[in-house]
């Protein structure tokens, strides 16, 4: 056998969570189906942190808008729905054949996030209005339960351009830079790194996203541990003026 | 200590590897120093294969092309790099501010993953021509080498539509399905999944960018193990006509 010098991280499922409902306590849930140590990273699907709080919406109670009516007829979807999606929506980027909006918090996304699956049918589930602030709420309950210093992630499953197929992606963390930064830093044959910034949240909530599973194993927590820190900064949303796909379709959408 | 009883995976990092330079034979020198299990997943940077194989250009070589020039004036780069972006790419979607292109192999990117980072002053590495045959190589050479039934992934770090920062990307695999197909499952209430397709190659490959940091610490080979299998297909790639936003940036540059 080889020996391993360096530091392996290992990834595990928080295993025996219950459906979750609206005023049940997921931090203190969790804490006690799992035994943190200081410096773990948690993640957790924004859908069941959304479920605990009461962010579903039944769309018995919407009335669509003409606007609704129309981008619905356009999408094949029900226009109750789009109505959730549009409020939910602070600018809307592309309306089909999907609608691809900015959300109040910067997140861009199809369908605003907003969710028909894994819920009653007839509900919405919709993103946490706030999630860096949900994220840190269940950092601190954890710290609170466990006195373990734990870091949090809070994933939404999203497409993306050119690429087929859903990836888990970070919609709120806390505790840690949801970017390295390594621009100033050289490369292995000394050349100074210009622009690379690495999405580090990202690519930890991509693969929390493998362990949970999509469809009925509901596993939404999951603890990778052994991750390190990093240095970085939070900025993971373009301004405006600087996102060059945003404002190429824009233009195009606003012709 | 709360007992898990579900599955954990381990992300362990390949230690020891050596600046890589033409000839190597990269999973000889990968089997020396690491044991394999089967079902092991190895990820490589795919930088690192290419310059064992040579897939490296001098930029002294290149003659840039009028189109180069003007292209290399607008976004400030050499245009002799430009070229060998261009000499790369089957199709061009966007020329400014940055070069946005589908390759033969059917990947999008930026500069064609054309790096010159990680590689001597006046070099550029290119991806591997054929990163499919590539990750099959490397399976089939680590199978003969020690025996074990190991998957393989190629990466390459991309920048990404919306979001700031780059992750890594999965370019070639073998022995896996790049996606995980959920079309036809139940969610946990038993609607049907219509459109769940998780690109899970992305999910693991983005990880393993991680375990790999960008800059110096020159881990360019991780191996996950514990990821179980699941059921897909290999279409990462959309065809062009139903690639929605390639076709709008396309119609616009047009214009």
């Amino acid at each position: 056998m080889v020996q391993q010098t360096g530091m392996s991280v290992e990834v595990i499922p928080v295993e025996g969570i219950p459906i979750i409902h609206e005023g049940d306590d997921l931090p203190r849930i969790i804490a006690g189906l799992f035994t943190f140590e200081d410096g773990d990273i948690l993640i957790i699907a924004s859908s069941v942190y959304s479920k605990s709080k009461g962010h579903t919406i039944e769309l018995d109670k919407i009335k669509p808008s003409k606007k609704a009516i129309e981008i619905a007829s356009g999408t094949g979807e029900d226009s109750r729905f789009i109505q959730v999606v549009l409020d939910q929506s602070e600018d809307i980027i592309l309306e089909y054949p999907f609608v691809l909006s900015v959300l109040p918090h910067g997140h861009i996304g199809v369908r605003a996030g907003v969710d028909n699956s894994n819920v009653e049918k007839g509900t919405a589930i919709i993103l946490p209005p706030d999630p860096m602030a949900a994220a840190e709420e269940i950092r601190d309950a954890i710290y609170r339960l466990t006195g373990k210093d734990v870091r949090t992630i809070l994933t939404d499953t999203c497409g993306r351009a050119f690429r087929r197929g859903q990836t888990g992606t970070a919609i709120g963390w806390s505790g840690l830079p949801a970017i390295s930064d390594y621009r100033g830093k050289t490369d292995l044959f000394g050349t100074v790194l210009e622009i690379t910034e690495e999405a580090v949240v990202d690519e930890i909530a991509g693969f929390a996203n493998f362990i949970m599973g999509e469809s009925d194993r509901g596993i939404p927590a999951v603890v990778f541990r052994g991750c390190g820190s990093w240095n970085g900064h939070d900025e993971i949303y373009f301004p405006e003026e600087t996102d060059i796909i945003r404002g190429l379709l824009k233009k195009l959408v606003d012709q």
